[in-house]
């Protein structure tokens, strides 16, 4: 039907969003259109406002409003420590631990052998370089805990510390708050392993 | 810090969406600034376009990009039934089963005397006016299930019955696809009360 067609465009381009099926979004197409016309409004504006002014910071990677973002050109955190992350999005959760004040570096991906993705499509070669700038002293490898995450931390772990760079990973370990018997038995074999000893 | 301000605003916004809380918005918003900034471009500019083309109907309440939507004026429809429904997500469920051909009233809400809604909070007029046509023959009630919609049903019921309008509502029953055992008590129940004689 004709008058649907806008609708069922905007229901495609809500799928896009991730976790938003065909259900979902068409639960939100409606929802946007009959309750809250005005917040929808703003979500668009907002949307492409900023798509228009947050980019890539030239260099780390992160999203940033300027060409080098705020953690970059901020000279109260220490340069000494480099943190390599996948994505932005894993600068923000780091930051909201507030319990690290280095640098970061995003790799804007992870080596997967398997999809074809190999160093030279993400920024593995600008990593080294950051990596090798004489200030760093460690770099805190944080790519995510899957087989593409753990690949990538060691093929970087590798190649730094041949160049001489102290290298060291997120720990690995049982979840805060989690109960034994409901944590996976691989992340208990892993937290005995790399026990620690209490003073 | 200044470089997040824009998208942390992109967060509160996506944070409107149904069932979208703030850690499914940070990652919408990532997503979306990293991995599909053309799609999200798209996103943001049909729901603009959806907002300013697409109204209500000024006959039934339904979303359309005319004055009339199409099924309203669509001279094919049988215009003796009369469908009402709470929102205009409903007349699109419904059209899916493609099992209805009549006309619809979309209420825009319903009654709900604990939150103070009542018939003149949403379009209960119009819908009587609508109802009392000539032409309605049959009004089907198809609010929802619940403590509000089975009111609103009983309401219109009770005031259309007295008038001498033939009044339905959808039949309660198991749904289909479903196991007994997965079924909760008072949808049996009300199944076995309105079970159907087999010829």
């Amino acid at each position: 039907m004709a008058e649907r067609d806008l609708i069922e465009q905007l229901v495609i381009a809500l799928k896009i969003l991730p976790s938003v099926g065909p259900r979902s979004a068409t639960r939100m197409a409606y929802y946007l259109l009959n309750n809250e016309r005005e917040k929808a409004k703003y979500l668009a504006n907002t949307l492409l406002q900023t798509l228009e002014q947050v980019k890539n910071c030239k260099r780390c990677n992160n999203l940033s409003e300027n060409d080098v973002c705020n953690i970059c050109v901020n000279l109260k955190r220490d340069a000494t420590r480099l943190c390599i992350v996948e994505m932005p999005i894993d600068v923000h959760m780091l930051e909201q631990t507030q319990s690290y004040n280095g640098k970061y570096f995003v790799l804007m991906g992870k080596l997967s052998p398997l999809d074809g993705i190999g160093p030279k499509d993400i920024y593995f070669d600008k990593m080294l370089e950051r990596s090798l700038e004489p200030e760093v002293k460690e770099v805190i490898l944080a790519t995510s805990f899957t087989t593409e995450g753990e690949t990538t931390a060691y093929y970087i772990a590798d190649i730094l510390r041949k160049k001489g760079i102290y290298v060291s990973r997120l720990a690995r370990g049982v979840p805060a708050g989690s109960e034994l018997e409901y944590v996976d038995i691989n992340t208990i074999a892993r937290a005995l392993v790399d026990r620690r000893h209490i003073d």
